[in-house]
C-alpha cells in the first residue's frame, strides 16, 4: 500500500513542469518553496521559481481607473523571497541537467508518509560520465524555520571530482499576469538586497522589501560527507559557496541547510537566523528525516482517510490533507492562502475559505492548529472594527474579504468587501470549534468578543422592513450575481451569528459574568444591543418562492432569464473569463454553491422538502467555475441520497490539483477544495454535523467502494467512523461519553465501546 | 442693459484665480483656452494652465486592481495642448505683473455680445512707470484654428522703449488628482515637442502624443503697430518672440495670432497651420472682433432669453447659453464635454450629458449645431456595435458610458458600461430633433440606423417574465443606486427607443420602401425583429408601486432604508466624496432626478397624479449631489405647480460656476447644467413639450419676474414666447401654420400671427 503515500510524476513536458511545481511544492505552513529544479530548466521554459514565507507581505498601491470613497490604497501581496534552492553539480565542466546527455532513469515523487520529495536521476552526461543522483528535499515540520536539500551522488564509471556549487540568490521578482484576475498584478520587484556576508562555514543573505521595509535573512550551511576544498563567489545579489570534493569518493552526500528568519517574527533575523542554522545543522539530515516523520506519524493518526480500493482516489484524499498541513500557517499571525504556500495566486491572500472550507477538518483532526487560525482572526480584530468605520458603520467589526495582516486588498468590491458574509463565515467557524472542542476558555478569551463585533455588522447594514429584518447590497458566495438585497446565504448566516451573540451573551450572564462585565465595558456592548439582536435574529427574512418551493438566492434572483447554457460552448467556461460582469449579472447562473451551501451549513434553517428543490433547482444553473463548488454539492448530494451525484462530485474535488483540471494549478493549489474533499467524504458520505450537544451521523458508502474509515476528535474523544458495505462501525477508546444521532435515531458511546449499526 | 451681457470678476484671491480660469475660458467648440494671466500668476498660485483641442485626445492605459473580462484597456483623454498664452511686457527691466507695484485699476470680464474676454490695468510698476494695458481675447467663430490675443499699452509717464515677449510654449502636461473620481488621474505628460520653427514672421511648434502619435501644431504670427526689432530665443520645448519696440511710441497695439492645426482635421498640420496663419493675420484684430459680434449677433437672435429685472440672473442665463455655444463641437468629430473646453474634469468625455441636457437648447435654437452633434453619434456607430460584441451582445449597438472618439472609457462599470439608458437617450435625441425639424432626410441618412441598433440592444439585454418585458442589471441616471433590476428610467425610455423604432420602419416601409430594404440589408435587419421591439414595447414592465402610487425606482429600491439625512453633516455632501459606493447603494438616496427625470421626458407614460406623488417621494431623497438634478426638479415643479420651488431649484442652476456653488468649477464648467438652465425656462416655466404634430405649452412667471421672452425654431419657424404678468403672447412673423396646445387648448398658429393669452 506504500503506493498509496506517494505522489510520483516524471513528465518533462514543459507545461507539466510548470504544474508540478505547484504539486510539489515542499512548505511547513511558515516556509513553502515550489518544486522548481535546483539547477534549472532550459531557458525558454516557463517557470515560477518561487519560495514564500506566510504572511510576509508587502504593501503594493492598488491603481483605479475611477476611485471612490473608502477603497483601499494599497494592498498586502506575498513576496517571492530568497531563493536558496540552487545547486549545480559540475563534473570536469559538463554540469549535471536533466534536458542534456542521457536519461537512464528519472523518478520523481512525494512521500506524504516520511514529509519529503525526492527526485531520483541516473544519468549518462553528453561526455559519458555516468551517475546517480537522489535530492531530497523537505521544509521541517519540528524546524519551521529550515527549508533542507539533500544530495546523494553515486559516481558509477569516473573517479574524478565533483564541484557542487550552491548559492542563494537574492534577484528575485513576483510573477505577474494582469489578464487573470486570479493572479496578481504588477508590482514584480519588490526584494531589495541588503548586505551579503559569507564565510566557508555560512552564507547569509538579507533583504528587505522596498515599501515597508520588512526584512528577510537566509542562513545557509552545509555538511558534505567527503572532503573538498570550499570558495565563496559573491554578487550584488547573490552568493555562491563551491565545494570541490577531491578525487575517488564513490558517494558522495552532500546536506544544505537553509534557514529563514524575517522580521515580523524574529527581533533579529540575522542573530537568530544564524543561532538556528547551527542548531539544525547539528542534526544529519537523517534526522531530519526521522522528526520529520515522527510529526507525520502523529498528524496521520488522527487525520487519515481509507476508502479502500481506488488507488489513486486514495492518493488524492491523502494528498489533499497533505496539502493543508502543509499549507497551515502555525503561529497566529498567519492563517492559510488560497494556494498554501505553493505559488502566487490571489497574492498569498487569506479568505472565507479557511472558515468555511479548511477549519473544519482541523477543528476536528487538529484542534490545536484550529485554534490558531480561529486565533489569527481575533489578531486582527481592530483592523476589522477600522474598516467597519471606513465603511460608515458606526460599530462592530468588518472583516476584509482578503488580507495578509487585515487590511482590506479587494480593490473590486462587488465580488469583495460586499461580501460581508465573511463575518458570519468567521463567527459560524468559532461557533462549530466551541461546539466540537467544548473549549469555553477560548471562547471567553477570544471568541465571544468577534462574535459580538461581527453580529453588530449585521445591525449597521441591516433595517427592520414591514417587521421583517432586511439586509440590502451584499455579495453572497455566488460572485456571478453581485451587490443585491437579502442574499439568503448571508441572512441565514447572519441570523445564526445574532442567535449566538445573544445566546453567547446569556451564558456568560450566567456563568461568567464577571467576565461578560468586562467585555461589554471594553466595547461598550449593552443589554439593549443583545436585544436588538435577538430580534433581528428572530425577523430575519429568509426569502423563499411559494411558486418553485425553494430558497430565493435574493430578491431579485427568480425574476432574472436563466442563463443559455445551451449555447454556451465548453471554451467559453469559467465565464468570469470570457463574459462581463455585467453580462453574468443579468443572468440567474452561478459560479459556485450558495444557497446550497447555506442549506449544508445550517440544514435546520430550512426543510427537507425546501433542500431538495433549491438543489435540484440551483444545480441546474451552477457552472462550478470555482473550486468552491463541487465539494458542497457532494454533500449535500449524500444528504438527499443522490449517492451517484455525490461520488461524481466528490472525484471533481479529490483529484483537482493531481490532474489540473482547472488548468491553473501552476499558479497555486486550491487550498479550499482540498479541505472540501475531506467534508465531501466526512461532512458528505458519513453525514456527520456537530449540533448543539450532540453529533449526528447519517453514513453512506459508494457503490464502488469497500470501506470508508476516517477520525476525529470530539470533546478530547477519539472517535473512529468506519463505513463498510454491510455496516458501520462507531468506536472510541477514550473515556467519553458522547450523543450521537445516527440516521435520526439517538445513541450513546461510551468508553472503549462501538456501536455497529447494520 | 449693457452690463447684462457682462461677466466681471477682478477678485484676486487664489481660490478665485483658479476658479476664474474656467469662468474666463475663450473657447469656440474646436479650441477652448482657460483664462490664465499671459504673465503668470506668483509661482506659489494654483493654477490649470491649459489649452484643449476638442475631441484631440490620448489613449491612455486604464489600470485596474482586478480586471475582469473586457474592461476597456485604454481610455481616450483630452490632451492639454501646446500653450500660447505667453506674454510678457518689459520696461526697462521690470516685467509687468499685477502682483507687483501698484495697480490703479483693474478690470477683468468677458462680452457675451462681442465674444471677447478683457483684462483692463492701470499700473504703476515698484520703479515707477506708469501705463494702461488693455488685454482682449477671442477665440474666433469664424476661424476656428484661430486663438488672438490683443495688448493696448499706454505709456503715461514715461518714454522708454517697451518690450514684448510672446512665447508658445510645449512644455505642458495634464491635470490630476487621485482621490476626486470626477478630475482625472495619473498620466498627465503626454504631449512631446517634436520640432520648433521660427523666423521673424512665424513662430511654429509641433507636439506629438507619446502613444498614438496624434500630432499638433500651433503657428503664430504676430503684427504690431509701431516699429520694433524682433530676436528669436529658442529651447527644447518652447520658442519666443521678442519684441523691442522703439521709443517715444505713446500707444502700442500687439497682436498675437495663434493657430491650432491638429492632425485629426488636418492632413498637413503645418502647411495648414501656415496657410491659415497667412489668412488669418491679414485681418486686424478689430475686424475679427466684428467678425464675433456678428457671429453672436446671429446667435443671440434666436436664443437670447429675457428674464427681466434681475441683474445677476439674466447674466447667469445668457452666461450659460453662451458657454455652451463656446463648448459645442462644430464637427462631427467633435461633441460637447462634460466640463466644456474650460477644464479637464471628467477628461474630456462625452457623456448622455449632450443628448437629455444639451441637445434641446441646440435642437431649438441652432439646429445646424443640433445636427452635427447628432451626427457625431453616427460616426461612432460602428464602435457602439463593437462594444456590443465585447459585451457580448449578438445584435445591436452598446454606446459607450462616457468616451472622445468611440471607445469605452468608464473604467467603473456600476457607474459606466451599466447605464444602458445612453443608447435610449441618444435614440431619444434623435427623434426629439426629428419632431422639432421634421427633418425627414437627416433620419433616412443617419437616424434610422441608430434608432434601429439602439433599439436591439434592449431585445439584447431584456426578456419576457410572465408576459411583462423586463431588463435586469442596469444602472439608471442616479448613479447613487447602482446594477439593479428593472430601472423605471431605463425602462420607459426603452419602450420609447423601440416603439420608435417600430414606427420609424412603418413609416420608411410606406413612403420609403428602397431606403428601408437597403438599410435592412446593411444591417441584416428583419420584420421579426421589428414584431418583437413591438411586443418588448407593448409589454414593457415599469415599476409602481400601489401603497405609494408611485413608480418604483427600480424592484428593489422601496425596501430599502432610507438615508439618514437628519444625522448627515453638511460637510458629508456630496455623499460620494465621503461614503463607500456600498453605503450609499444601501439606502434609498439619490445623487440625482432618476423618475423625475423620465416623468419630465416621457411625460405621457404615466397619469399626473403618479408624477405628482413621485416627485412628492423623491424629491425628498435626492441630494441634488449631480449638477444634472436642479434643473429637472426645477422643470417639474413648474409642471406640478409647486412655482417656489421651480424657482429655488432654477436659481441653484443659474449660477452654478458664477458663483462656484458645487466647489470645483475651477476643474471646468458644467455644462450639462447650463443646458439645463435653459430647459427650466423654456421646458419649465414655459412648460413647452415638443410631440408629434403640435407643440405644447403651459406658461408661468414666476412672482419676483416681470416678463420672459424667448424664440426658438419649429419646422423652420421662428416662434417667440412672451410671458407677462398678465398675458402671454405667441407669435412668429414666418410664413407657417403650428398646432399648438396651451394649457390643454389647440390653436393654430398661422403666417405673422400672434396669439394674445389672458
Amino acid at each position: 500500500m506504500k503506493n498509496q503515500w506517494i505522489i510520483s510524476d516524471n513528465n518533462l513536458e514543459i507545461k507539466e513542469l510548470i504544474k508540478n511545481e505547484s504539486i510539489f511544492n515542499v512548505s511547513n505552513g511558515y516556509i513553502g518553496i515550489r518544486g522548481n529544479f535546483e539547477e534549472g530548466y532550459p531557458k525558454s521554459y516557463p517557470t515560477i521559481r518561487g519560495t514564500y514565507i506566510n504572511a510576509f507581505y508587502e504593501d503594493v498601491p492598488i491603481n483605479y481607473g475611477e476611485k471612490a470613497y473608502a477603497f483601499p490604497e494599497t494592498m498586502q501581496k506575498i513576496v517571492n523571497v530568497t531563493d536558496s534552492q540552487d545547486i549545480n553539480i559540475i563534473i570536469n565542466g559538463e554540469q549535471f541537467s536533466i534536458f542534456e546527455g542521457t536519461v537512464k532513469s528519472f523518478d520523481r515523487y512525494l512521500d506524504m508518509e516520511t514529509g519529503c520529495y525526492v527526485r531520483e536521476i541516473w544519468w549518462l552526461s553528453p561526455l559519458g560520465k555516468e551517475l546517480k543522483i537522489k535530492i531530497t528535499r523537505l521544509a521541517s515540520f519540528k524546524y519551521l524555520e529550515l527549508f533542507a536539500i539533500n544530495y546523494e551522488i553515486e559516481k558509477i564509471n569516473f573517479d574524478e571530482e565533483v564541484i557542487i556549487e550552491s548559492a542563494i540568490n537574492g534577484d528575485v521578482s513576483n510573477y505577474s499576469d494582469s489578464n487573470d484576475p486570479r493572479v496578481a498584478s504588477g508590482n514584480s520587484n519588490i526584494l531589495i538586497v541588503n548586505s551579503i556576508t559569507a564565510d566557508e562555514n555560512t552564507l547569509q543573505l538579507v533583504s528587505e522589501t522596498q515599501n515597508s521595509k520588512k526584512r528577510i535573512a537566509v542562513t545557509t550551511k552545509h555538511s558534505c560527507n567527503v572532503s573538498y576544498k570550499v570558495s565563496i563567489k559573491k554578487d550584488e545579489k547573490s552568493v555562491k559557496a563551491i565545494f570541490n570534493t577531491k578525487k575517488g569518493n564513490k558517494n558522495i552526500c552532500f546536506t544544505k541547510y537553509n534557514i529563514y528568519t524575517d522580521s515580523r517574527r524574529y527581533p533579529n533575523i540575522e542573530k537568530d537566523g544564524m543561532r538556528i542554522a547551527e542548531k539544525v545543522s547539528c542534526h544529519s539530515f537523517i534526522e531530519h528525516l526521522k522528526t520529520q516523520e515522527d510529526y507525520l506519524k502523529e498528524f496521520w493518526s488522527l487525520a487519515d482517510i481509507t476508502i479502500g480500493s481506488d488507488k489513486k482516489l486514495q492518493q488524492g484524499v491523502r494528498y489533499n490533507l497533505y496539502e493543508l498541513l502543509q499549507a497551515v500557517g502555525k503561529d497566529s499571525i498567519s492563517n492559510i492562502t488560497a494556494k498554501g504556500l505553493s505559488g502566487e495566486g490571489y497574492e498569498g491572500h487569506y479568505f472565507w475559505d479557511t472558515e468555511i472550507y479548511i477549519l473544519p477538518f482541523f477543528t476536528l483532526c487538529n484542534p490545536a492548529l484550529a485554534k490558531g487560525l480561529l486565533k489569527y482572526r481575533y489578531t486582527i480584530l481592530d483592523s476589522a472594527r477600522q474598516r467597519a468605520r471606513e465603511m460608515g458603520h458606526k460599530k462592530g467589526a468588518a472583516y476584509p474579504w482578503r488580507t495578509i495582516a487585515g487590511g482590506e486588498c479587494s480593490s473590486f468590491f462587488p465580488a469583495g468587501t460586499a461580501q460581508y458574509h465573511i463575518n458570519a463565515d468567521i463567527a459560524y467557524s468559532y461557533v462549530q470549534y466551541y461546539l466540537a472542542t467544548g473549549d469555553m476558555e477560548f471562547i471567553k478569551d477570544f471568541g465571544a468578543e468577534v462574535i459580538f463585533e461581527t453580529a453588530r455588522i449585521w445591525i449597521e447594514i441591516g433595517h427592520f422592513h414591514k417587521g421583517l429584518f432586511k439586509i440590502d447590497a451584499v455579495t453572497g458566495p455566488d460572485e456571478y450575481t453581485a451587490v443585491v438585497n437579502n442574499n439568503f446565504y448571508t441572512n441565514v448566516m447572519a441570523k445564526y451569528n445574532l442567535k449566538w451573540a445573544s445566546k453567547l451573551y446569556n451564558e456568560l450572564l450566567e456563568k461568567e459574568p464577571e467576565i461578560l462585565n468586562k467585555l461589554c465595558r471594553k466595547i461598550n456592548l449593552t443589554k439593549e444591543e443583545i436585544n436588538t439582536f435577538e430580534k433581528a435574529n428572530k425577523s430575519m427574512y429568509l426569502p423563499y418562492d411559494k411558486d418553485l418551493k425553494i430558497n430565493a438566492q435574493d430578491d431579485s434572483f427568480l425574476n432574472k432569464a436563466i442563463w443559455d447554457f445551451e449555447n454556451t460552448p465548453k471554451e467559453n467556461y469559467p465565464l468570469l473569463l470570457n463574459y462581463h460582469p455585467l453580462t453574468i449579472y443579468r443572468y440567474q447562473v452561478l459560479k459556485q454553491a450558495d444557497i446550497v451551501l447555506a442549506h449544508f451549513l445550517l440544514e435546520d434553517e430550512a426543510n427537507i422538502e425546501t433542500i431538495k428543490n433549491s438543489y435540484d433547482y440551483y444545480e441546474k444553473i451552477t457552472t462550478h467555475d470555482s473550486s468552491l463548488s463541487c465539494a458542497v454539492y457532494s454533500i449535500m448530494a449524500s444528504k438527499l441520497g443522490y449517492l451517484d451525484k455525490a461520488y461524481e462530485y466528490f472525484m471533481d474535488t479529490a483529484r483537482l490539483d493531481l490532474d489540473n483540471t482547472h488548468g491553473n494549478t501552476k499558479d497555486g493549489i486550491h487550498t479550499a477544495n482540498m479541505g472540501g474533499t475531506w467534508m465531501s467524504i466526512v461532512y458528505g458520505f458519513a453525514g456527520l454535523r456537530i449540533k448543539e450537544g450532540h453529533i449526528s451521523l447519517s453514513p453512506k458508502l459508494p457503490n464502488i467502494w469497500n470501506e470508508i474509515k476516517f477520525s476525529f476528535l470530539y470533546k478530547g474523544c477519539k472517535i473512529v467512523i468506519w463505513i463498510l458495505k454491510d455496516k458501520t462501525e462507531i468506536s472510541t477508546k477514550d473515556n467519553c461519553h458522547v450523543n450521537l444521532k445516527i440516521n435520526g435515531e439517538s445513541y450513546l458511546l461510551t468508553n472503549n465501546e462501538k456501536i455497529v449499526l447494520q
